[in-house]
């Protein structure tokens, strides 16, 4: 499968990606596109799109032996159900499919085309395989039936500490409402969820290390220290 | 790239298949799935969702060097335009990308899955290379801007010659009517659009040969015989 490109994401690891696009809208990311994909003449005519698919590969999965079903964390994480009922990554295809924000179509200083859109839930330098312009008329089905996923996933309340503001006190106010919208959905592991623990999680983004705990249905974000080794 | 299965579609060749899917909500078309992803658990939950995305390969097109400009029908075949602005199966992937309505999930005698969906938009035995459920709240961009096809398609009058309805009477409501909803987009190469001419074209639907002519803006069957070899 040709590779055409690939996207640098808030994301630097796969705990906290937002588990459908959309989800994050302030996460601004960047499409990259080696050579010859990054001609100009192939965007020509996309600029009058607000949104475009990205196919991609979901390249950090292994390919293993066929399984039939797997434990969405839409549902807990313990129920199972088809991976073609699904948007897992774990499918004989590997390959993924979000509908993004398309915010600028840029250019690089060789003149090769880069584009940045919003809502990307995919982990930085995921590989790109195709771009499509987004067409309502036929693909928006706004009174289709959405099996288990008719709803957007209920949002947390997300509070910062005073230390966690002063350790991402380098980030612009979009990457913390970022930072907000990704916490908001809850991204611990799917069959914490709902529940209160005492334990302390914490992932990468925007190279800052983000440690929170939940109480009393509230997201506490503890610290953000800068990570330098990333 | 690992192939799950094909799709059975009314669709002959590639003359006359719709240039969008949806646009021929009559066109019944099965999907047919290779063991082990005929498993039905693999399909479990799909049942409440009432559209699909299918991702397939344009199989029949041939790799060539990469193209940075197509000319898509919609422009009228003489406008260029960036291939990744457009929907061409002249792209890098080969991949495509359509929303169907997922109609039925069936069996067969031994147990395996085919889905029946309708409004496909690909030619008969196009391969597969999976099936996601449609998410409306995350697909669903009602608002979208949709550039240079931003409306569906114009559609023309259609009229049977008494002898084309003798030649289709094998054929039932819903297959006449898929065959109607597909002149009805002017199956004709771009550049004829919208233009008149005298001449007759011919396109293989429901194994019969579609024999039909523009005139004064009406799509006139004049013959729809029999093709035994097919």
């Amino acid at each position: 499968m040709e590779t055409i490109g690939y996207i640098n994401t808030p994301y630097d690891e796969k705990f906290a990606v937002p588990r459908q696009p959309g989800l994050a809208p302030h996460a601004v990311s960047t499409i990259f596109f080696y050579p010859p994909y990054d001609d100009p003449l192939a965007f020509e005519g996309l600029e009058g799109f607000s949104h475009i698919h990205v196919i991609f590969l979901f390249d950090r999965i292994k390919k293993t032996e066929f399984s039939a079903r797997v434990r969405p964390p839409r549902l807990g994480g313990n129920r199972r159900i088809g991976v073609f009922a699904s948007r897992s990554p774990f499918r004989p295809s590997r390959i993924g499919l979000s509908v993004m924000k398309l915010e600028k179509i840029g250019k690089n200083s060789h003149g090769g085309v880069f584009l940045v859109v919003s809502g990307a839930d995919l982990t930085n330098r995921t590989p790109i395989v195709d771009i499509k312009p987004y067409v309502p008329f036929v693909d928006a089905v706004p009174d289709a039936k959405g099996g288990f996923a008719d709803q957007a996933p209920k949002l947390h309340e997300v509070c910062f500490s005073k230390k966690a503001l002063d350790d991402l006190n380098d980030l612009n106010f979009g990457e913390i409402a970022a930072i907000k919208e990704t916490l908001a959905q809850d991204p611990r592991p799917a069959y914490k969820n709902r529940g209160e623990d005492d334990k302390v999680y914490g992932f990468g983004m925007y190279r800052h290390e983000i440690r929170f705990k939940v109480s009393a249905g509230t997201i506490l974000v503890e610290s953000g220290e800068r990570v330098t080794d990333l």
